[in-house]
This record gives C-alpha cells, structure tokens and sequence, in this order.
C-alpha cells in the first residue's frame, strides 16, 4: 500500500534556486515520515506567474527535480515548462525514486487569459503508467474539473491521480447574495470529491497556499471522502493508497460500467 | 424568475390512492405558497418498490397528474411507469399549468439488480424544452449520477433540471473506516452540486423520506450552492430560479467553452 504525501505551499514567484531549496526541505520531510510518492503544486519551482514563469528553463528545473527524487529515494511529482521550437507548455513530470522521469504530461486545459496568452495547450491525453502497485496517471489544475478527463482517465485503468494545481483565491465573485456568488474553494470541497467517487480513483491535489490561492490541497478516496484535507497554510498530507479500495468502491458504485456513452458522450 | 418547489415525501407502496391524495395537497400548498413549477420524487405515486409499480397503471397515474397540475395551475413533475407491447421503463412527465404533459423521458440509467429485473432502460435523451422562460430537461434519479447525462443536457441549452428520484439509504457499506465507506448521502451532498457548478445548471432533486431513502432533496444553483437542501423528513423546497444566474455563472465558469472532446469524450 504506497504511502501518499502532497505538498501544500506557496512556490514564490522568480525565486527558482529558493524554492528548489525548500522542495529539498519538503521531500526530505516527506520521505523521513515514510511517503514513497510526493505530489507538489502546479510551477512550485518558479512561482505561479503565468508569463514569468513562461520564461523559465524547465530542464535545468526538471533536472533539479530528479535530483531531488534520487536524493531521498522518493518518487516525485514536479511541474515545469516545457519549451519546443513551436510553443511552450505547462507540463508535470512524474519521477521515480531513483530520479528517473517516467512521464511528462502537458497541460491540456489552460485557464484564463494568462495562461492562454503565453502556453500552448497539450494536444494528448495523460500516460497511464505503473508505480509501486499502482495505475497512475498525471493531471494540471483546470483539467482535473472537467469530468471528461478524469472519466477518460479511469477508464484508461487509473487508480490514482496525481494533480499539481494553481487556484487562485478569487473570493465571492460578483459581489451578490451568497448563493449566486462564485467561490473558487468549492473546486476542492465539490469537484475534486466529485471525480474521485463518480469514477472510483484516488486523487491528489496538490496546491499553493493563501492568501494568494485557495489552498485546501487534498487526498480523496475512491469514496469521495477526504483522506486529507489541508487548511490555508504550509502542510504536508499523507495517507496511505490501496488499489484494493479502488477495486471495492467500484464494486459498490458501478459507474463506469452503467454509463451509457452511446446515449451521453 | 420562476419560482420552483421540490417536494420531499414518502410514497407508500401499493397505495396510489393515497399517495395521489397526498401529492394532491402538496400541490395545493406549494401553489399557495406561490411555487410555479412542482417536482414530485421518483414513482411517488406508486410508492418506490420497482416490482409492485411496474405492475402499476401509468397511464391512470399520468391522468391524475395532469388532474392535480390543472386544478392548482401549476405545472408538475411526476414519475409513472409506462408499459409498451416490449417492455416497462420508468418515467417522468413534465406537464403544464393547464395540465398539458409537454414531455416524458424514459430513465436511460436503470439502477441496481431490482430496477433491471423489471424494466427496461430508455434509450432517448431528454428532451429540452421551454417552460416559463427557461430551458428545462427531465432526468430520474441514477441519471444525474452521471456527467455525462448533464453535460448532454446543459450542451443542449438547458438550464434548469428536474429530477425526480428514489435513494435508498444505505448507511456506511462494507462496516469499514468512515473513509473507506459509502454513504449514498454523497449523492446530495457531492454530486449534484458538482454537475450544477460544472455545468451552470440549475438542478431540482427531489427524493423520498428517511428511514428507507436519505431525503436531502435539493435546489442547487448554477454556481453549485444549495438554494434550499431538505433534511430527511417530509419538506416542500422553495427557490426561485433565474435564466439571468445560468447566464452569469457560466461567464464565471467557462466549463462549457473550455472543454476538449477531441480528446476527453
């Protein structure tokens, strides 16, 4: 049964070898309590600022990342831009224990105008791959809210996904009755919960901190409860993942097999 | 801005009769209270025990609706089983004021080993029509379970949908830790507000009582905060809904813009 840790924290903006330093920290921390996976936030290493972090060096990033993993024998979960002669995307890497970097997937939902001004979006689904027991795949923030990816995913064999995020804490949108307002903490406390019990997956959700973003990083079992649930501040969540709850709650609640795509795709 | 209710109420097996007698008075006290549209649970009128109703007379039902809908002037949305020369399905008709029944949907999603023995699954999407200046779709119960059923419907313009349903009350499956468990009360608490936010939806939930179904009937906005969420005993739900929200919560939440079926169907 791997042992989970996400990272809520804040990843400053422009300060890469600072927050390189602090990921050390925190994967130390991490695998001294035990964890053998560590899912950290969307761009930790170079802030989440869309166009600054546009211009980062996501290899020497990646490469840091991987030292990182090797270092405390833990796999790792890191986002950072990747740069072809066409474009630029948003990508997480998932390394192993021995900082090898198994997948890398691209962003393929970008949010808001920031983004879209500076990234590409990815044009193909996440890998599907095996790590310590499991089936795992990656997912980016905005992704992970739309239903048709995590149902794509999970009927891909998923158990587990492995989300670094960037929420920003927009606060009740439109200044109205709190019922018709918007607030972007239900995206951890309704959609997140959502997708892990409508499709029987695990997820990880890995966030900065306010007062910039929402915080309430999270772990959800294929039940949707909260196996952790991070406040406003710098934590670590761990809990323990095993595929044979995955194997139970969809035994309990069949939905992948009574959908009816030819009817609702 | 129509003003909708959702009726909470226990349906007595085998006791149409009754039941008619009681939604009857439902209807006159939602109707005072000044609720335009009323949404009735999931084979009230029969009680729900899926062998005893399939053997029910819908079509007497479905006349007694439209009696009740005409004698109080406001349009009702009831469930009935509906017999053809091949098979029974479970359905829900929407009738006007005047006691009109503008549609009827078969339940695509049938749920669970009781409600396949007997009927048969529909294998037509709701219809999306105009009521009192919205765009409405029917759906029952299981249905709404699925992302892709609100997605198909909010893709076809609706705004508001009116489901009637029937959750049996599980308590915590499988005598385990509380997060390793289900609670069928996720529905209501996880679910559908999840599809109301992820979609910009209004969604009307309306359920059987406790002891034997988890109540939590509810009215969700399109931003996916409860308008009114009942407990587990008897209740009328009163909101008013407003095409205006549908509009504005889904320039907060672009989800419907934003998606990628090309590659996540």
């Amino acid at each position: 049964m791997p042992a989970l840790a996400v990272l809520q924290a804040a990843g400053t903006v422009g300060a890469v070898e600072e927050n390189l330093r602090r990921l050390d920290g925190f994967a130390a921390r991490a695998a001294a309590q035990g964890a053998e996976i560590l899912v950290t936030p969307e761009l930790f290493a170079t802030g989440y600022a869309p166009a600054v972090a546009a211009e980062s060096d996501g290899a020497a990033i990646r490469d840091a990342l991987a030292c990182i993993a090797r270092r405390y024998g833990i796999a790792l979960v890191g986002s950072s831009v990747e740069a072809t002669p066409d474009a630029r995307h948003i990508t997480a890497s998932l390394f192993d224990h021995q900082g090898a970097e198994l997948t890398r997937y691209r962003k393929s939902h970008l949010f808001g105008a920031e983004e879209q001004a500076v990234f590409a979006p990815g044009n193909e689904r996440p890998e599907v791959l095996r790590l310590l027991g499991m089936s795992v795949a990656l997912g980016i923030c905005y992704d992970v809210e739309f239903p048709e990816f995590v149902r794509s995913a999970a009927g891909r064999g998923t158990d587990l996904l492995l989300i670094p995020t960037a929420v920003p804490a927009t606060g009740d949108v439109g200044n109205r009755p709190p019922a018709h307002t918007y607030n972007a903490e239900r995206i951890s406390t309704l959609l997140v919960p959502a997708r892990a019990l409508e499709n029987g997956v695990y997820i990880a959700y890995a966030n900065h901190t306010a007062p910039g973003f929402t915080g309430l990083s999270c772990i959800v079992s294929p039940y949707g409860t909260f196996l952790g649930l991070a406040g406003d501040g710098e934590e670590l969540l761990f809990a323990g993942v095993d595929p044979a709850e995955v194997r139970r709650a969809r035994e309990i609640n069949t939905y992948l097999l009574c959908r009816r795509p030819e009817l609702f795709a």
